[in-house]
């Protein structure tokens, strides 16, 4: 039953030259995999030996899919399907501002209420169209060697990134299974079931990177298509930017509630203000204080890989402040410091920690040019010319995955770090862009609009 | 007959909506200029009119042209022509230096005397299918108030860029009048002739901006339309590019002629080698050295015109020698400074100059990337946010031109200095590129090529 159902699905759109030659010897000498897989895939190459032969066949395609059972590929019902095909709101950090008034709050929740479900649609249509068999993938794991023994082991497993759409799909039916938020009670609700949602998908990015990783390990001849194919890099920048702009809002909307009502859901005496924090945003961000919080987390990170940290000498002679977001600020200063740290770190090996050479950052704002802007200038020895290009691109990482299994929390390793940041800079209009003098250090410069006069 | 013989270079691509309202009240109301362009314009406005009510004519677009007399707008005659359907050989520093032994002297000669040609003929036939009627419009000279009368005087006359085409034409004549090289007699007579060609074409540059300034000063409405105009940008681009390729062909024959051969033509006692200089090559060109040169002479004009100087702190801690040639770099990087210099002092004006910010200017080289990179940090305030874009634009500057007109060197003005400097960079492969911090200062990053191993 399950076979007819999954073959339902075989969406086959090419197979690679080797594989149909793979298939064919199989045939030919009588030997078969026993697997369910192996099975399917012998359909598969039957059906491929005929299209074979079809004008416009092109054999260097790499995107075809296998087949996993059904219970395990399920398709977006049309309930999903239909909210996919709205558009997201897409809101500005003023708007967010105006909507986070206690007055507001509750139109805030209910705006909530109604595009939640839009967005996470968007997420599953899109987790299920990847290129590289990516969205259907089943997850092998064998070992090959015990005991100067040979054996093989084929575990058919949901693989990560099918998981990461399941769980969008639940979140979809949980949003809308919550209750319109018309007053305390249901209100408390609707933000409890938001707020687990929001903490089920924190891991998000890591799924997507391991599905990715687990197709570049099972086909180790399209590694490095997948890690340079555009389509894909575009399909994870499009995914994190609406990712970060979904989390911003229910990011937003956890913290008011915290901020607006105690624990028993009645409604605190607040002052309504410009001043200080609203949920997570801050009127008064310094990217001096943010910077320092990175600092002093990339540090305790550096000192669990290294044994050393170099120093980093802020300057910021204008005490600048402005209206952000800092968790976004954080998440891009500990990346850059991350990289200038280990950078300087490994390119300084023999150097004891007092002669390692700082880090400097500068902050400065400019109102003629709207915008602050950060430089942070490390003497890690650079980016090799060739490598320049890919730093951008995700999957991409200096660092071999073997050393990113040490017990220390590792500072590099899913190679998203640069890429995500990039993308939280320009969520508000900003840049974030990296030069590299080889053979001395980097230079990072991240600009920031003022988002709100100041 | 002057008369009939212009107006068959009347190419009448289109005209403004401005011009036509314009020259349609003067005839309303009788009045007419009674110089000779202002009458073949009365011409080109009846056609205008006519051609109007025509389908698909665009009343925005601006490239027309007027008329100026037979002897002042020759066109290349048809030796002209078939030279400059012949392609350029683009030769490699690597070429250029095989070239350049005192063996195969001779031999390079001949390929110049055969390449100088093909070269000046694409000039010839560029200038002359410049947009915005540069290429035939001629310069108006006008007073308009003495002693508190008005008097209005129309001068027709030449413009620059017509200057410059004729000159490159008489040049095209010259070099094809010179003996072939084949003796010491007839190559000490090619050798004077070129390096006549090579001073009487030093300004070429200054004439082709002058040309451009006198379109925006006599068509002030096309202003800012001729400096953005990409065709206009993207053909001064190509033409600075060749022209940079031919002058490095003729400065090193002239160079090497001096270094291979006396005063009476006769040849030198040489040794071969790859040591020290090859005419304007140079084996052991050190990036410092170059860079104290540039820091004199940019020391110099920016004492002349602001009474001090910042200091410039050099960092080489590699000692880098590489092949390359010394007066490009020193072009690039005397630009550079001067920018520098003078942003320090601008943005600095109240401070004296022991107290003035220095600019640091590090060194450093890569046989893993195969380049030397020069960063220059100044602190002279950064460029805003909106002129980022623009300063790599032919005619864009930050100085207002009266500013230019002071007894002193000007340190800027013309806004030739980046885009020239970013042409020599990539000339041979190289790069400059340039990030700003508006309110703190700005970053240079030039990258060469290692060009022959080193």
């Amino acid at each position: 039953m399950w076979k007819q159902k999954s073959l339902n699905f075989i969406r086959l759109q090419c197979l690679s030259k080797r594989f149909l030659q793979r298939s064919a010897r199989r045939q030919q000498y009588g030997w078969k995999r026993v697997d369910r897989v192996g099975l399917l895939r012998t359909n598969i190459a039957k059906r491929a030996l005929v299209m074979k032969n079809c004008p416009g066949f092109h054999n260097q395609m790499l995107w075809y899919s296998t087949s996993v059972p059904h219970s395990m590929n399920a398709k977006p019902d049309n309930v999903i399907r239909n909210h996919a095909e709205n558009k997201a709101t897409q809101l500005t950090l003023k708007e967010i501002v105006e909507f986070s008034s206690p007055e507001r709050f509750m139109e805030f929740a209910s705006f909530i209420k109604r595009e939640l479900p839009v967005r996470i649609s968007h997420r599953v249509v899109e987790l299920e169209s990847l290129p590289y068999n990516l969205s259907d993938m089943p997850r092998f794991e064998w070992k090959c060697k015990c005991q100067s023994h040979e054996f093989s082991f084929v575990i058919n497993k949901q693989n990560s990134i099918l998981k990461l759409r399941n769980m969008y799909q639940l979140g979809f039916h949980l949003i809308r299974s919550l209750p319109e938020p018309i007053d305390n009670v249901s209100l408390a609700t609707f933000v409890k079931g938001v707020e687990s949602h929001f903490k089920t998908l924190a891991n998000a990015t890591e799924w997507l990177a391991a599905g990715i990783t687990e197709c570049t390990i099972h086909h180790p001849s399209q590694a490095s298509q997948v890690r340079t194919c555009k389509f894909l890099n575009g399909f994870l920048d499009r995914f994190h930017a609406s990712r970060i702009g979904t989390r911003l809002l229910t990011g937003q909307l956890c913290a008011l509630y915290a901020q607006y009502y105690d624990s028993d859901g009645k409604p605190k005496a607040i002052k309504s203000g410009k001043s200080g924090a609203l949920g997570i945003i801050d009127h008064n961000c310094s990217p001096k204080e943010v910077l320092q919080w990175a600092v002093d987390d990339a540090s305790r990170m550096c000192h669990e890989n290294f044994g050393k940290v170099p120093e980093v000498n802020i300057i910021d002679e204008q005490h600048i402040r402005f209206t952000y977001i800092p968790t976004h600020l954080h998440y891009i200063l500990l990346e850059l410091l991350k990289n200038s740290m280990r950078a300087t770190c490994e390119h300084h090996k023999d150097l004891d920690e007092s002669k390692l050479p700082p880090i400097e950052a500068i902050i400065v704002g400019s109102s003629a040019s709207n915008e602050v802007t950060i430089k942070l200038c490390d003497q890690g020895g650079g980016i090799p010319k060739d490598n320049l290009d890919k730093i951008w691109l995700y999957s991409y990482s200096t660092v071999p995955p073997k050393d990113a299994k040490t017990k220390a929390t590792p500072m590099a390793g899913l190679g998203y770090g640069l890429p995500l940041s990039r993308l939280h800079a320009q969520y508000f209009g900003g840049h974030l862009g990296v030069v590299s003098m080889h053979g001395y250090g980097t230079d990072a410069f991240l600009y920031l609009h003022f988002l709100i006069s100041q």
